[in-house]
C-alpha cells in the first residue's frame, strides 16, 4: 500500500500492554502476531499460519515457540517452523511454512515494531522520547490510547497546527487569544518543528489548575511541537507570566504517537508530563478529563465528519484552501510523500 | 453521477424544519449546509469548509455569514471567505476558499434548492403545489418524512401506479376493485400524468370514516397523479357515489415528494388536504395511522426486497415484464433519462 | 460466478423446514423462492417477480400458484405467469413474465434443489444417505444448522482433515492422539474419501459416555469421510478397543452438508446417528453440548479469522504450506476446480 511508509518504527503497544499472552496489532493493514518468549524478549511475526491462515494469536505459546491452535505447527522467534505433530509427515517441516519476522524494540514505555526490509532496522532511528524515563522531574498525566476510524493523515493536520485549539477546543484545552499568535515551521533532516507562540492572553484553560498567576492576569503560552517519520509527535505546551522567560513558567511535555491500523482507522497513543503540581491528585483527574474530552469529544468527531466530507478523495486533489499556519502540517505531509515515494522505488529497483 | 438530474428543484426541508440553527442535508450524494441569515432568508452552500473540509453545520452563524467549527475561517451567503482569524496571514484572505452556492426558495411549505447550474435556477419551474397555500378549504392530515434506504425509481414506480392497492395495501388504503379499473397515461411537456378510474368498488380503507354511502353502497374512486422533475408529485384521490358526478364525493389532495440522498437512500415527505369531515380529530389520527402503517410497513419494506432483488442491477438490463398499468411509470422514468442525458451532454459541450 | 458449481444437488431445507408457507433461500447467490402445490409437492422457482422484481415468498399461495404480494401476478409450478388481475390487459399475460424454474427433490430427510441447467437434473446423483431412514439402527443426535460467515471451501478444509481435532476441540471432541493417525486419501470417480485411523490412544471425547472400556484403557479412533459434488460430506467416527475389530467398537455415522449462500457466507447442516446407548436421552444431551460448543465455539471462530487472515486473496495464490493430511481437501479443491471449469467451458460452447 503506497500510502504507508514501511521502512519505520511504529508503537504496536504500550510495554505494559503486553504480557505472558500472545497478542494481535493490525498495523499498516497487517495483522502482527507479539508474544514474549521465555527470557520476556517481546517477539513479533505474522500472525496467519502459512499452512491454512490461522490466527497464531489465539495460539498458546510453547516454551519459545508459538503453536498453531488449528493444527499444532510451531513456529519460533525467526519465523521458522520448528515442530511438526503430524506422523504422516514423519516430523518433516513442510516447504513454505516461514512467518516473516518484525524487528520489535522495547524503549521509552513503548514496544516499536519496524514494519518495513529488516535490514533497515535501526535501533538509534527511534525518535527520542527519552523524557518519558524522567519521571522524577514530572508527574504521568492522561496516558491513554484511543482508536479514532480515521486515516492517520488527519490526525496529522490536527496535531501539526494547534490553533485550531482556540475553535475546536475553546471550552477545554484553548484559549481565545490562539489564532493571535505566530508559528515558526521548519525541517531538520526529516524532523520537522512546528513552534507556535500566543503571547500575552488570558491563562489556556488546561493550565488552569496550575495557578501561575493571578485571576485576570496574562500569560504568554507556547505549542512547540516536532513530528519524525513514521507517526510519531513530541508536543511541548507552556505558559509563563506575559514578558517572562519561560523560565519562570511552568509546562507540559508530551508523546503523542499514531500508528495507522489501516486506511480509514488510527490508534493515537498518548501522555503528557507535567512540572507543577505533581502531588495534587486532583489536578490530574481535572487535566484527564479535559484532555479526554478535547479529543474523544471534540477533536473525534471532527475528524470523522472531515473525512466524511472529503468523500473518498485525495487531500491535494481536493485542492485546499492553504493558511500560514498550515505550513509545518504541508511540510509533515511532503516529507512522508517523498519517503513513500523512495520506499517504492527503491522496493522496484 | 449520471443517475441523478441535477437541474431541478429539490425539496431539502419543510419550511419548519430550519430555524436558527445551521443544518445539513445530504440531497443527490452531495452535503449541503443550510442556515438563515439575520433577516431569515436561507441560504445553501456547499458543507465542507475548502480549508480542511470541516462541516459548517456544526459551525456558529455570526452574523450573516457561517464560521468553521475547527479554524475560524467565516463564509457569505455567496460563499466567499470573508473573515480569517489568523494574525500569522495578516487578515488576509486564503486562495481556493469559496464553497459553492446553491439557489434557495421557500415555498408552498418547503425549501427548495437547486442543485445544478445556478445560472439555470428559475423559481417560476417549482411544480405548482399552490393547493397547499388553501389552507381553508382543507385539513392537513399526515405530514411525514420518511427516509426509505430505496433508490428514488424504485418509489417512482410505487407512485406512478397505484393498482397494487388492492394487493400490498389491502388492508390499509385499497379496495378489491383497483385491479378492475383503467388508466390514462399522458405527457405534457416534461410533465407526465397518471389518471385511474375504479368504477363501482366498496369504499377504499383510506376512505371509510368520510361517510358518503351507507354501507355496502357502490362508489367510483380516482387516483389522478402527475409528476414533474425532479421527484415530485402530486396525487388526488376521491370517491363518490357508483355513477355520480365528482363534485357530489370527498376527496383528498395531496403532496408526495421525493428528495434523493444517494443512490441508495430517499428522502419521502408527503402530506395529505382532505375536505371532509375537516374539524374530526378521530378522522385525522385513524387516517394517519393507515398512511403510516401502508407507507412504513407495506410499501417500505417490498421496495427493500426490491432492491435487493435487483443485486445492483439496471431495471431495463433486468428486460422487466410490462403491463398496460406501468405505462405512466415509464414514461417518467424515459423522461428523466432523457433529461439527464441532456445535461450531461451540455455539460460536456 | 465461477466459484460455485451450479450443476449439482445442494440442499435447501430439512423437509421438515416447509410447511404451507412460502419461504426464501439464498443457494449460491441466487434467492430461491419454494412451497408447496395443493398436493404438498416441493415447488423451486426463482423468487423476483419479472414485473417489478418483488419478493415472491412474501405472497400467497393460492391453489398450486404463488401470487406475487406488489401486484396480483400468479405463476405456476413450471414459472410461467398465468393469471393477470388487471382489467387494463383484458386478462392478457405479459411477455417475460416467466420465473425460472429449479428442480425439486424431497429425499433423506433434505429438501434438494438443482442449481444448474435442469435438463441436467438426475435424482440418481443425489449422494447416498440412505443410513438416515434407518432409523431402527440408530438415534439421532445434533440436528442443527448453522448459518456460518465464511466461504464453503473453508469448512471443507476443516472437515476434509479431522486431525485438527487434537487441538481446536482439544476439550471437546479430540484426543490427544489424533496426530498420530494416518490418512488415506483416494478418489474414485467423483467421490473422494479421507480414512483417518488413530491407533492406540485415549477415548476421544465424543465417545467419553458410550463407556466402551474401562478408565485410562486404550481404543483404535477412527475417521471415514467420503466428500460428492456440490458440497455433501458423510463422516463416519468410531472407536474401538485398541487392537480389536471395528465390530467391537461402537459408531457414529453422520450427515454434514453445506449449502454455499453467497462467496461469505454457508449454511451447515449436520445430524449425528449413534449406536450406542440409544434410549439414553443424558447421552443425547451431552453428545449434542459437545458438538454444538466444538462447531459454534471453536470452528467457525477459527474459520471467521482465516477468511480474515486471507484478505480476500485466493487460496492457492498465497501459496500455502502442505502437510500429509491436507491430501484428501486438496483432491476436494481440484475435483470442484475441474467440474466448475467444466461446466463454465461447456455453457460457452
Amino acid at each position: 500500500m503506497a500510502n504507508f511508509l514501511n521502512n519505520a518504527w511504529y508503537v504496536a503497544f504500550w510495554i505494559s500492554e503486553l504480557d505472558d499472552k500472545p497478542l494481535k496489532k493490525k498495523i499498516l493493514g497487517r495483522n502482527v502476531l507479539f508474544y514474549r518468549d521465555s527470557n520476556g524478549a517481546a517477539i513479533g511475526l505474522s500472525n496467519e499460519c502459512p499452512h491454512r491462515f490461522a490466527p497464531l494469536h489465539k495460539g498458546r505459546i510453547e516454551g519459545d515457540t508459538i503453536e498453531c491452535p488449528y493444527h499444532g505447527l510451531r513456529f519460533d522467534r525467526t519465523g521458522l517452523c520448528v515442530y511438526n505433530p503430524y506422523s504422516d509427515d514423519c516430523d518433516g517441516l513442510p516447504a513454505n511454512a516461514v512467518l516473516r519476522a518484525f524487528p520489535v524494540v522495547e524503549k521509552y514505555r513503548f514496544i516499536w515494531v519496524w514494519m518495513g526490509d529488516p535490514q533497515l532496522a535501526n535501533e538509534a532511528e527511534i525518535p527520542d522520547y527519552s523524557f518519558l524515563d524522567n519521571t522524577a522531574a514530572f508527574t504521568a498525566t492522561a496516558e491513554a490510547t484511543l482508536t479514532m476510524p480515521v486515516n492517520y493523515e488527519l490526525i496529522l493536520d490536527n496535531l501539526m497546527d494547534l490553533s485550531h485549539g482556540q475553535f475546536l477546543h475553546a471550552t477545554t484545552l484553548g484559549n481565545s487569544a490562539m489564532a493571535a499568535g505566530s508559528t515558526t515551521a521548519r525541517k531538520v533532516g526529516n524532523i520537522v518543528y512546528s513552534e507556535r507562540l500566543n503571547p500575552a492572553g488570558e491563562v489556556p484553560l488546561l493550565f488552569a489548575p496550575a495557578q501561575l498567576v493571578d485571576a485576570g492576569a496574562l500569560v504568554d503560552f507556547w505549542n512547540d511541537m516536532w513530528w519524525a517519520p513514521g507517526s510519531c509527535y513530541y508536543l511541548e505546551v507552556g505558559i509563563t507570566p506575559a514578558g517572562r522567560p519561560r523560565e519562570e513558567g511552568v509546562l507540559i511535555k508530551s508523546a503523542q504517537i499514531l500508528t495507522p491500523v489501516d486506511e480509514r482507522n488510527t490508534e493515537y497513543r498518548h501522555i503528557l508530563y507535567r512540572d507543577f503540581l505533581k502531588e495534587n491528585d486532583a489536578v490530574t483527574i481535572a487535566m484527564e478529563a479535559l484532555v479526554s474530552k478535547a479529543f474523544s469529544e471534540e477533536d473525534e468527531p471532527m475528524l470523522i465528519e472531515v473525512q466524511d466530507g472529503m468523500a473518498g478523495k485525495d487531500f491535494w486533489e481536493l485542492r485546499p484552501a492553504i493558511l500560514k499556519g498550515d505550513r509545518a502540517a504541508i511540510m509533515v505531509r511532503r516529507t512522508m510523500q517523498k519517503l513513500i515515494e523512495d520506499e517504492l522505488n527503491s522496493s522496484l529497483s
